[in-house]
């Protein structure tokens, strides 16, 4: 194995995936070279297509190969809410778990004044421009519940709240299943002060 | 996310890599398009490339890019030796771990009728003449130890004993470091019958 020069550049660059190491590399080159050529090629054809033709969509800046994606073309979804997302990873675990019905608008980062990610990365300006626009009732604000994230949320709320919106945040608190003695502390308190009615 | 059908297309294309389900090809997805962007361009030409040039050594049938691989090319690898092994995997195996400095034959998969793995298929007629060549006097048999391996395994020691060549197998027995209640009974049986002295 270890005598081939390309596929040595082949087990190189399938580290680029995340979680892929070394030993995982040379087992999936393996595979696809004794096993799966058909559809090795299929994938890499697959992957430089859709490196070159999939952007940010004009409207929300969701991953899409079109100027404006489904979500925003579609009539189904709700134009008079918009919820906040760091990344379509964020908006893909929404819409599985949520009924959502609304618009998104992904972040593609948070702020981060240390990675050179302000509000101009983050598209804050079109942001602007979409809570401005008559009809807009509702922002969800979904950063993750990190400090950066937070500092996002907090720059969020402050924007939505020149306009006259319902302004919202996830719920924190104990997750489903999980057990009070494992929860930080943090997010055990909070849950107390917060507590609803049973 | 779900909106892009070229996204779902790469996604579904990923599952082809071993151990990637759908949960994993969209992170993989989604960190090539978010993050790595020219390092997934030369991913995907590089699996194109090698899925098209690499093929097998003329003299041994391991992978490679070239007409005969460079451990048949290399004089440093002593040619008087060949160990035949079921994949190039296992080659890959056995020269990290073993010091072995010969060259080799590879299957390519062992005897499996019902699979439709015969001599032809393994490249049992090059081997052939490989073990017929002047100057070859040993020959280590390295297929897996499962019954398709043993039964290829005999299979090959037959073929080497019409030729006046030293036929070795790898020896079986309990693993390095292996505990020995935790060891199947036929295991723990042969290294029990073929102890060595102490
Ligand atoms: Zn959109
Ligand atoms: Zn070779």
């Amino acid at each position: 194995m270890s005598e081939s020069g390309l596929l040595e550049r082949l087990i190189e660059a399938l580290r680029v995936l995340p979680g892929v190491g070394h030993k995982s590399a040379q087992r999936m080159a393996l595979h696809l070279l004794e096993r799966q050529r058909e559809r090795g090629r299929h994938l890499a054809a697959m992957m430089a297509e859709a490196l070159d033709k999939i952007g940010n969509c004009q409207q929300c800046r969701n991953l899409t190969e079109h100027a404006v994606c489904s979500i925003c073309r579609s009539a189904a979804r709700d134009a008079t809410s918009i919820c906040v997302v760091e990344s379509p990873a964020d908006l893909s675990a929404l819409e599985v778990a949520t009924g959502y019905r609304g618009r998104y608008f992904v972040l593609h980062g948070r702020l981060s004044p240390m990675d050179g990610l302000g509000p101009q990365e983050l598209g804050l300006n079109l942001l602007a421009e979409r809570l401005a626009a008559p009809g807009l009732q509702e922002v969800i604000i979904a950063t993750n519940p990190t400090v950066e994230g937070e500092a996002t949320a907090h720059y969020l709320t402050q924007m939505a709240r020149k306009h006259d919106l319902k302004v919202s945040r996830l719920a924190h608190g104990v997750p489903l299943g999980g057990e009070l003695e494992y929860i930080d502390r943090g997010t055990l308190a909070h849950a107390f002060g917060q507590r609803v009615r049973a």
